[in-house]
C-alpha cells in the first residue's frame, strides 16, 4: 500500500463478477461515505463494470437521491451491471487513460479475487505514471474464497438461502423418501456448499453426503455412499459442488454437459445448466436401481433471490464499502478492505482493516480440510461456528417424529 | 353431501401429493379443531398418507404436545410424510376396513384432486356399508388446479416464492445480460408459473416472455419470441412451466429427458431434473447465436423453501383444516372446503364453506384464458390483482437506472 497527499478529485465506483444478494450494500456504502468527504468531488457509476470505464458509461450519482440508495440497498444483484470481462494490461490502460481524463482519483472496485486484480493494475500504472489514484478493492463473492478476511460479503446471505433450501428439502424427502441431490455454486471453493450442514438440525437428517471440491469426487466411491445410506435409512439427502472433478482434476461437468462454454477467465460454464444433478441421478438409478432420485440445481437463485439476506451479512457488506472510501480518503491506496472475526458465537463481531491489494487478487482459499470428515463426503458440524454467525437467523425445523 | 348423526369415534388425518410450505398448517389445524370436540375420542396421523392407514402406521396425537404443533405448523413439507400411492377400489376397501377394525369414524385426507377422489371412494363404500363415517378432504396443491374453490392453500407461499425468485433474477439478468430461462412447476396447470408476473415491477423487465400448459408451445414461434425481444432489449428473461407440450399435446420433456420414469398417475417425471431447461438453452444457442443463455429450474424448492411463505396463505391453510373438523361434527360428509373469494385487494377475504367431494375430485381446473396475452407468449397484469393478496407481501426493487 502506498501512502499519499490527500488530493480532490472524481470517484468511480463499479461492480463485477457475480452477483450477490448484498452487493448493492456495499455500493451504497461507497456512495454514502464518499458523499461526506469535500476532496471526493462527483461520484460516478461505471455501467457494467470496467466496460462502462472504456466505453465512458457512467452513471452520476449526483442524480440519485437517498430513497432510491435505500431501495437499491435491499435488492439483490448489481445495481449498476456486472461484467465478466478480464482486463489484460492494455485493457487495464485504456481504464487507467480514461480516469485520467475525467480527472478521477479515488477508484472503488467490488468483487472477487479477479477484480482485486483489475484494482492492482490500474493502481500500478498509476504509480508508474505518478498519478495520484486511490484504487481500493471491496470485497464481495458468495464463494468465500478471498484471502486475508475472515470471510466476504455475499457469502452468508447466500449460505443463508442454502441452508434454509437444504431445511425445507429435507423435509420433502423424508416425506416422499428416495435419493436427492442438490447441486451448490462453488468452483474451487466449498464453502458455499458446506452451509448446508446448518440444515442438519438433528443427528441423522439430511444433508446425508456432502462433496466439496476440495476433495476429489471419485464415481464409485459416491455411489457406495450412496448405496449405505439407502440401506440405513431409506432416504438420502446429498449436497454436491458444482465444481466437483475427478482424480485428474477435470470438472464433472465438463464430462457431462453438451455446452462447453467458457468465460472470459478460461473457465468452464458450470451454472445454468441442471446437467452435472442429471448426471448423478441417471448413474444413481442406472447403477444402484434406485427409484426415486431427484435432482434440483439452485442455480442463480442461490446469489440473487428476493427478500432473503443475511442482516450480520448486510450490514458488513455497507461497512466495507464505507471502509474503503475512509481509507482512501486518508491516503491509502492499493489495498484491499478486510474483516477480522473479534468473537464467536453470541460475541461474534467484527474489526475492519486493509491489506495489500497483492494479497488479495488473484490467488483463492479454499474450505480447510479440518471441516471435511475424513472420508471427504461430509461436512463436520464444527464447521456450523464458523458459518452460523454469518447467516443471521435460521428457520425453525418441527418434528413429530 | 350426506348428513348424518354426530358419532363417536376416531379420526384418522393424512396428507397426500406432494408437499407444500402450508400443508402442516392444515394438519396442526384440523388436530387443534378435533381436541375440542368430545365426540372424537382420539387423533391418529397416517404416516405417508393411505399407505400408513392399510399399513397400520399411525402417530397418536394425544402424544404430541402444543409446542411441537406450533413449531410442525411452521415447518414445509408433510410432517406425517406423503404418498404417491393412487388407491384403487381394492385399495380404498383396504382403508375402509382398518377404518372400521379401529372405530375411525373422522377421516381428513389434506391434499389435491387425486387425493379427494380417495377420501370420496372410501366415503362411498362407507356409505355402502351403512358405517358412519365422515370422510372430508382438505385442499392442499401449489399448483392451484382445484376446482370450485376461489384458490387452494400453497398455492400463495408457493408463488410467492416464484414471484421473489424472478424478482431477483431478473436484477441478475440485467447486471450480465443474454437469455434467462427459468423452469417453474405445474404440469397442466399454469397458476405457479403465472405467478413470475408478480416480479415485472415496471414496463419492459422480466420476465419477458411466460409459456404455460394451457397454449401449446410451438419451437419455433418460441425461438422467435426470444429473438425479438433480444434485439429490443438485449436480454431475455423466460418462464416456462415444466409441463409446456407441443400441438399434439406431448410434453417437450418427455421428448428430452432421458429419464422416462413414470408415477403410480401414468404422469411422466417432470421435476426434479434440468432436462427442459437445458433442452431450451441449447436450442437458443444453435439457433439464434445467443452467447449467455442460462437456465435454471426450480424444482422442490419452490414448494418446500424453509423461512418463505405467504402470511394469508398460512392462515388460510390453518383454517381450512379446522373448517373440515367443524363441518364433520356438524354431521357433515363427503365434502371438500372451499374457499370464495368476498373483497379484492385491500379488502381481499375469504368465505368457507364445502362442496360435495365429486365436484373437486379428479377433475382439475386450468389458469383462464383471460389472463393469458393473445399471442399465447405471456401472462396480463390482470393477473396480478387475483395472485396478489394471496403472496402475501413481497419484496421491493430498487433501479439505479
Amino acid at each position: 500500500m502506498a501512502m499519499a497527499e490527500k488530493i480532490k478529485g472524481k470517484a468511480v465506483v463499479g461492480q463485477s463478477g457475480g452477483p450477490t444478494m448484498v452487493i448493492n450494500q456495499s455500493l451504497v456504502g461507497v456512495v454514502e461515505e464518499a458523499r461526506k468527504h469535500p476532496e471526493i468531488t462527483g461520484i460516478l457509476g461505471a455501467r457494467h463494470g470496467v466496460r462502462g470505464i472504456v466505453e465512458g458509461n457512467f452513471l452520476d450519482f449526483g442524480t440519485i437521491n437517498q430513497a432510491t440508495l435505500d431501495a437499491v440497498a435491499v435488492t439483490p444483484s448489481s445495481a449498476l451491471g456486472s461484467s465478466r470481462d478480464k482486463p489484460d494490461a492494455e485493457y487495464c490502460k485504456r481504464i487507467f487513460d480514461n480516469f485520467k481524463k475525467n480527472d478521477v482519483r479515488y477508484f472503488f472496485y467490488i468483487g472477487g479475487n479477479d477484480s482485486a486484480d483489475t484494482a492492482r493494475i490500474v493502481n500500478d500504472l498509476a504509480k508508474d505514471n505518478k498519478y495520484d489514484l486511490h484504487a481500493f478493492h471491496v470485497p464481495k463473492t458468495i464463494d468465500n474464497d478471498l484471502r486475508v478476511t475472515d470471510h466476504c460479503p455475499g457469502y452468508g446471505s447466500a449460505a443463508k438461502f442454502v441452508a434454509s433450501a437444504f431445511m425445507g428439502d429435507d423435509q420433502d424427502n423424508r416425506a416422499l423418501p428416495g435419493v436427492k441431490i442438490n447441486v451448490v455454486m462453488g468452483r474451487h471453493a466449498g464453502f458455499l456448499t458446506a452451509a448446508s450442514v446448518l440444515a442438519r438440525t438433528r443427528a441423522g437428517e439430511g444433508p446425508h453426503l456432502i462433496y466439496v471440491p476440495e476433495v476429489d469426487f471419485i464415481e464409485d466411491k459416491f455411489l457406495a455412499d450412496v448405496d449405505a445410506i439407502m440401506k440405513k435409512g431409506g432416504r438420502c439427502m446429498i449436497a454436491v459442488s458444482e465444481g466437483v472433478h475427478d482424480a485428474q482434476g477435470n470438472a464433472i461437468t465438463a464430462k457431462v454437459a453438451s455446452s462447453s462454454e467458457r468465460d472470459a477467465h478460461g473457465n468452464i460454464q458450470l451454472s445454468g445448466t441442471g446437467a452435472l444433478g442429471d448426471y448423478l441421478s441417471g448413474i444413481i438409478k442406472a447403477k444402484l436401481g434406485v427409484k426415486r432420485v431427484r435432482a434440483d440445481t439452485f442455480g442463480y437463485l442461490q446469489r440473487s433471490f428476493a427478500g432473503i439476506y443475511s442482516k450480520v451479512d448486510a450490514a458488513e457488506a455497507r461497512m466495507v464499502g464505507r471502509k474503503a472510501v475512509e481509507y482512501s480518503t486518508q491516503g491509502i491506496s492499493g489495498c484491499s478492505v478486510v474483516m477480522t472475526r473479534t468473537g464467536n458465537g453470541p460475541k461474534y463481531g467484527v474489526e475492519y482493516s486493509h491489506t495489500d491489494i497483492k494479497n488479495v487478487a488473484r490467488e483463492t482459499k479454499s474450505l480447510p480440510r479440518e471441516f471435511i470428515n475424513a472420508e471427504g463426503n461430509n461436512i463436520l458440524d464444527s464447521y456450523k461456528d464458523y458459518v452460523l454467525p454469518l447467516v443471521d437467523t435460521l428457520p425453525t425445523i418441527g418434528y413429530l417424529f
